[in-house]
């Protein structure tokens, strides 16, 4: 058997594994695994270092399905590589409940999955980041333990996107050499041919941000193994254009936008059958041709050992940090430095604004926590995310702890990902709140896939000032307290940010945004050695006598009901005032422990310079609200605030009116 | 005087009504309007057809100011020109209260600015609208009524914006000749030398995807202006990179960050008068040079007189076509023909999905609405927003009403921003709800502009089936309704879907997303003359009996209800069922008439397939909610609400129990 044949065959393993499985299910898209398929078998035959048997070795390469549709080609390839978990019965109920072949590649579903992708541009971007992540590693580990590379497949959908071009280009900038990017050119997408919408010349394009680009016949076995090898010298990241048919081999729908999204139904997979010449039966593999895929799959393990005893060789404590970062896991001396920080900042009552608190967190943490990487999208002096002495990152030296991540915050959001599903560092991000809008698509992927990413989003409110409506943010903590699995946190003062930013980093599980003021706020917080913060909401402020009324507030509002409670106590009115730093984390806890919390007082104000919609949810319907509902405006931050209402005065006035009521 | 002296002259009076500006608001960015007031003074003295004294005549030339912290040259220019509202006193009130000179350029509130910019990368993808529009109408009403270009004036930040590049890449592809970009190429961004995070060729980026391209001094007038006219002859849209100098003429902060974002502070305002030659006191223009502006500023409306003339030689209807369409009044024949279209469907009782009736109320209206604009981000299938007969616009023909925006929902949402702004069309989109993520800062754009844009948002739900949580909105609901301004609107069956569409089409001072299913769904509603969807929430089903439970439901959810309302009454227990369609409708009606619609029965079910964030709004506390907690997953649509639990059965337990706690 020719090597050209054999390859054929491996390749139409997948055509067929797929279009059977899209078949089975009446659900799927055939076009690009059919399509793509002889790039997949060479990329995973010829060229990725990976180890089926254990696949989350730290030093293979990653591979990344942007086009995540196409999920079909990586479940077959993994099926045929022998990852054991993907067997043919889950390959037999792709797209069902309680599969591991859902719709779309999902990192936390199935092993072997190195992202979840189905939005287009998300893989690209996060690739981006992984590869950022390996090149930052192997600057602190050296290339003996840190060597490999990231390899993404990608649609003509994902290169729409403006988050692949903002990614493009900050890979061309930080010369990512390691990252080759495949992309299945077809000419088609779902609407038909791409030249309905779009005639960009992708290579000069990409060429045009410092990329390596070429073009090869995406059938052809030889010329894509070439690019590839070519790609591995040329210094900066690639692109390989791969000149495909969409459903290649379907005699009817092949080249054709028929092919993308549907069953193709049996009759043109009787012809499909007949065409390719492959004569077995649906989800039964050749053994020949499964032979060859599975020696493919066991080249890998000599890599991986190899590694492993570079690893065991390194010195005790090098393998032991190696380990820990690799694990997720915090050093121990991480808790007492948060511990004497607050004790610090609570002794010091120093009255700053949050995002200056978080840089003085950064300030102490950072030496204890060094992979921590950070940056800003182009607002460092503004978010306050660059740590004393931390150095930037730059193309020739990634040795440094900031990105410098340029007006870029939705590719920057991605790459966060890709860096948080790399593992061994711990990626955080500057940029101002009402842009979270524009990361959304990422951090929504960062809370579903469960991936500690940490946002840090400044200038929280009105309370930012002059520049007006279109930076101040009114809905935005509502829009991410929406997100499932998301935890978003606004402390009040330089003592809560510090539990606060505990907080996230002690979770892996899930994504944090911590939401930091641009204006100056006094200590109010204890400063002890607990974390109240991790609570969710708790009393910071006791009334002076039996409470008559609960205030409610988060961030900037905390020190405003502080001040409405010395003047609702000045009035004879018992006032506690409730810091909430996070309503996921108050939210988890038992609903007895909720209310004691909520406490008994007849009257309650919840007082946020954002809208109401969240609140109910944790107080009931009783209780009044002090807020935004309407877009801001430009003056300075104080004047704004009385002039939408947000007052201590009215705080007073909506107490005491309750009062009267109950 | 020569005439670079002149200009010379009329430049700095730009640079220092905008220094001083700063430096008396205490804030603000006096860096981009010195370093690019010469582009400025070119662009509106020797280029611009527009006339301060009709801010809004319909065939004017469109300015964009993209970099939209630049807003004091915008006022300078304008105060300059003799746009009569922005007198000497705004401009020194500059970024207080009340004034209409804002931090960053709004067109609502100032007169004579073409839309809301700040959020980088908007304004340039408006702009394409605007271009898109001018060429759209051209189509239809001939060059001698609608003929004017689109500038724009943008940053290195706009670049960098994933939404700019996607909107560079359809306004290539469709030809956009009569857009000129002028790109104040400075070199520096917030963080310092451009360099810092990119190292694009922007030529180049831009040249791939079909732009005329070209660099200039930016400080030479002459080789400004010549650039600009070339363009003009380009045959596709401009590029035109200016090289500038940031902060250009103060001795100390030229060329560095230090002039982008805060004052320049007494001592250096002072020495950039010394340098540049600038002997009037702050606020003072010398006679010379207001006379020159002004003769610009006149030099309009020899243009707009003429442009009038030949409105008015238009037949009668023709020209009462234009002026309805320019003012945005929909057509009288509108109302009945959704009349007639919900007695049709109400009649024909067939079941299918929302997003089919959609397809539906368009083919409906569409003839008798001919001003609508509509498409699909690559899904045109899917969003079935297509109207029988609808052509698609192509680079060479515009005369369609259909765009393939491609994947670029971004770049699609700012540009309908355009459309909406420019007047005389009405764009709607086409996406899936799950990627309004990625349109989210255009839609805010829109809801603060109070611009009537209407999303089509389909598959809106985990009924969407087996493409897996990636796809299924969960929190979207939610989120979109927290943004201000906007209306969300998820009709139950064919008949509300149109009473949505007429909303939104008569909405016409905020944008709209209409939130429609994959899957089908009977009819309930009446299908009278009257639109009962406009009050937000009503009756759809009454009880048999005295009501014992109420369920409140939106879109797919409503027939749900519907079946949990015959399993209550076949149990003996009277039970209605109230369509939502719009909470924010029903939440703008008075108490009263919401407390009617509420209803007093014991028992309260709400039951929407997203979180139930927001429904605490409506409902108070005192009811069960039916909905999702978490991300969704891969299966078919049907087993998936049974997995989450959300079925006529659920609601059924829900409200007896319910109804045994009340």
């Amino acid at each position: 058997m020719s090597s050209r044949h054999s390859h054929d065959r491996m390749a139409n393993a997948i055509r067929f594994l797929s279009m059977d499985a899209v078949e089975a299910a009446n659900s799927g898209h055939p076009g690009l695994p059919m399509g793509a398929a002889d790039i997949a078998t060479v990329l995973f035959t010829k060229v990725l270092k990976i180890d089926p048997s254990a696949p989350h070795w730290p030093d293979r390469d990653r591979f990344v399905l942007s086009a995540g549709h196409g999920s079909m080609l990586l479940y077959s390839v993994l099926h045929l590589m022998g990852f054991p978990k993907v067997t043919m019965d889950e390959i037999k109920r792709f797209r069902q409940l309680g599969s591991i072949t859902p719709g779309h590649p999902e990192n936390f579903v199935t092993e072997g999955i190195e992202t979840t992708t189905g939005p287009l541009g998300q893989g690209i971007a996060t690739a981006v980041g992984m590869a950022m992540a390996e090149k930052a590693l192997q600057a602190r580990y050296g290339a003996d333990l840190v060597d490999h590379r990231t390899y993404v497949l990608c649609s003509d959908g994902d290169l729409m996107e403006g988050v692949s071009q903002e990614a493009a280009d900050l890979a061309g900038h930080l010369k990512l050499s390691k990252l080759v990017v495949l992309w299945d050119d077809n000419l088609i997408s779902i609407d038909g041919a791409t030249s309905l919408s779009g005639s960009t010349d992708q290579l000069a394009r990409f060429a045009a941000s410092g990329w390596a680009t070429t073009r090869v016949d995406g059938h052809d076995p030889a010329a894509i193994l070439a690019a590839i090898e070519a790609a591995k010298g040329a210094g900066k990241p690639s692109l390989i254009a791969c000149r495909t048919t969409i459903g290649f081999g379907a005699p009817k729908k092949a080249g054709s936008e028929k092919a993308h999204g549907s069953p193709l139904g049996a009759e043109e997979i009787a012809a499909t059958r007949a065409a390719l010449g492959w004569e077995a039966a649906p989800f039964d593999i050749p053994s020949d041709v499964l032979e060859g895929w599975r020696a493919a799959g066991a080249a890998g393990q000599a890599h991986r050992t190899a590694w492993e005893a570079r690893l065991a060789a390194l010195p005790a404590d090098r393998r032991a940090e190696f380990e820990r970062t690799q694990a997720g896991r915090l050093p121990e001396a991480l808790d007492g430095a948060i511990v004497a920080f607050k004790a610090k900042a609570a002794a010091d009552k120093a009255a700053v604004a949050t995002r200056k608190s978080s840089e003085m967190v950064l300030d102490a943490i950072t030496p204890v926590v060094p992979e921590m990487l950070g940056g800003s999208a182009d607002l460092t002096g503004s978010n306050n995310t660059k740590a004393k002495g931390a150095k930037a990152i730059t193309p020739d030296d990634f040795s440094g702890s900031f990105v410098h991540w340029g007006v870029r915050e939705h590719g920057m959001s991605a790459a966060m990902n890709g860096i948080a599903l790399h593992k061994g560092l711990i990626p955080f991000s500057g940029g101002f709140l009402v842009f979270s809008d524009y990361c959304r698509p990422a951090i929504r992927l960062a809370a579903l896939m469960g991936e500690r990413v940490i946002h840090v989003l400044t200038h929280d409110s009105i309370g930012l000032g002059e520049d007006g409506p279109t930076h101040q943010p009114v809905e935005h903590l509502a829009a991410l307290r929406a997100i499932p699995n998301l935890l978003v946190m606004r402390p009040a003062d330089t003592v809560e940010t510090a539990e606060c930013w505990q907080i996230a980093l002690e979770t892996t599980d899930r994504p944090s945004a911590l939401i930091l003021s641009r204006q100056n706020l006094p200590v109010l917080a204890p400063g002890g050695a607990e974390n109240l913060s991790k609570g969710g909401a708790y009393e910071i402020l006791p009334a002076n006598g039996k409470a008559q009324v609960s205030l409610f507030a988060t961030g900037s509002e905390v020190s405003l009901a502080a001040e409405a409670k010395k003047m609702l106590e000045a009035q004879g009115v018992p006032t506690r005032v409730v810091s909430v730093p996070s309503f996921e984390l108050f939210l988890e806890r038992p609903a007895a422990e909720r209310a004691a919390v909520i406490g008994d007082a007849p009257a309650k104000v919840a007082v946020e310079a954002a809208v109401r919609m969240g609140w109910a949810d944790l107080l009931g319907s009783d209780f009044a609200f002090v807020g935004m509902t309407s877009f801001g405006a430009s003056a300075p931050g104080k004047d704004l605030f009385k002039h939408f209402g947000i007052t201590p005065e009215a705080v007073v006035a909506k107490a005491l009116d309750r009062l009267k009521q109950n």
